[in-house]
């Protein structure tokens, strides 16, 4: 069973926000504050506590949660490098309005982005979880008070440890998201199948495990890896 | 118990090669005919049997073998992309004479540089055995008669289907040497330990199984993907 979370439940409050972006027609972008808040509205009030002295990890949430990873560059043949996920729900026409021309891209390419597209609800759902487990990662920061209590509302009970990469299952320390290694971040955001962003799906991952996982589901990778040990290591398996 | 081969054995020609190379200086490239041709001189005439209609077979063994690996590219930080093997034994002060100076890069790049370092000879051997293995793949062409004998003459009886990938250990096909998916070869050279650069470490591999082992040996690969296992799917395991 997976519970998909409402956004809608009364909750949260939803109100429309300004919006300046060329792409604003496509998804609404609301406020994800409580319902009963205060003050100005907020599309991820989640991820305040990370703003400062953490304001990488608030980043990386987001623009992983929202946004299309493509090619490391941008080129006409690689495509943008990085693009809202909804904009990636659009047919190959309505694209054309935005000057994104699908057709000038290799098709693996295109497959790539085409597999990252999500709606928005479900980019705003993946932000929260992701900010729901940096916090019960070993080292992290204590939440501020409101946003534990919100996002236990939405969640569930938080454990500090609790946290584990999605495909290792060892437990992940807050302080991976300050390292890098050969300039790459020591800590990536991972889909347990890559076709899918949702929260059940979604969690962090050691950089040396995501790049191992490939392009394949967490479970294929298990089945992948069964079958290495079984004719490397046949011994040590039932 | 590890058998160098010696090629200075008696079989191989050893001819000392014409070089314009301006790191001539550096290694003495000899043929490596057997002691007794008649004809022209050849460094790597194992790989005669692959130039004609697999090119790039003949190219990718003989620049895996005696090429380092860098970066993808080539730039001030990033360091040469390919360079002889043999070059990177020489320190830093003697490097400069050639115009590389390793005080401009990066460590992690001098690291890996230093790292793919091996002495003319081994290169060769290196390059022997590959075109060993690429024959023993399965749908590999069969060599011409005076190449099976050398091949086999320097290591033993040749078995079609004999060649598995290095991580995975299923068969290879001499198909996938052509074959690339989003742009990149679908078979690697692998170093089972990545710090050696010797016949007893060195095979051909899967993509996916060679950038899934990543930095690790392929013995310190199977035992992280075992602990992934007795953390994931512990029931299967003894």
């Amino acid at each position: 069973m997976t519970l998909i979370l409402d956004l809608d439940n009364g909750y949260f409050c939803r109100k429309v926000l300004d919006s300046r972006s060329r792409f604003k027609a496509v998804a609404t972008r609301r406020c994800h504050k409580p319902h009963d808040h205060g003050g100005t509205c907020n599309e991820f009030p989640f991820l305040d506590g990370f703003r400062s002295p953490y304001p990488k990890v608030a980043e990386k949430i987001e623009r992983d949660s929202i946004m299309t990873t493509g090619a490391a560059w941008k080129s006409e043949e690689a495509g943008p490098n990085r693009i809202l996920r909804w904009v990636m729900l659009l047919n190959d026409e309505e694209l054309k309005k935005y000057e994104i021309d699908m057709t000038k891209l290799k098709p693996q390419v295109v497959a790539k982005l085409r597999e990252k597209a999500a709606d928005y609800d479900s980019c705003v759902r993946v932000a929260m979880w992701l900010a729901y487990l940096a916090y019960q990662m070993r080292d992290a920061p204590l939440p501020p008070e409101d946003i534990r209590r919100y996002l236990q509302d939405t969640f569930g009970q938080m454990t500090s440890g609790f946290t584990t990469c999605a495909v290792c299952l060892l437990p992940l320390s807050f302080n991976l998201f300050g390292e890098a290694r050969r300039g790459k971040a020591s800590i990536e955001t991972c889909h347990k199948d890559p076709r899918l962003h949702s929260p059940a799906n979604v969690g962090f991952a050691h950089r040396e495990c995501n790049i191992a996982q490939g392009p394949k589901s967490v479970e294929e990778f298990y089945d992948w890896i069964i079958g290495i040990i079984r004719r490397a290591r046949p011994e040590i398996l039932r």
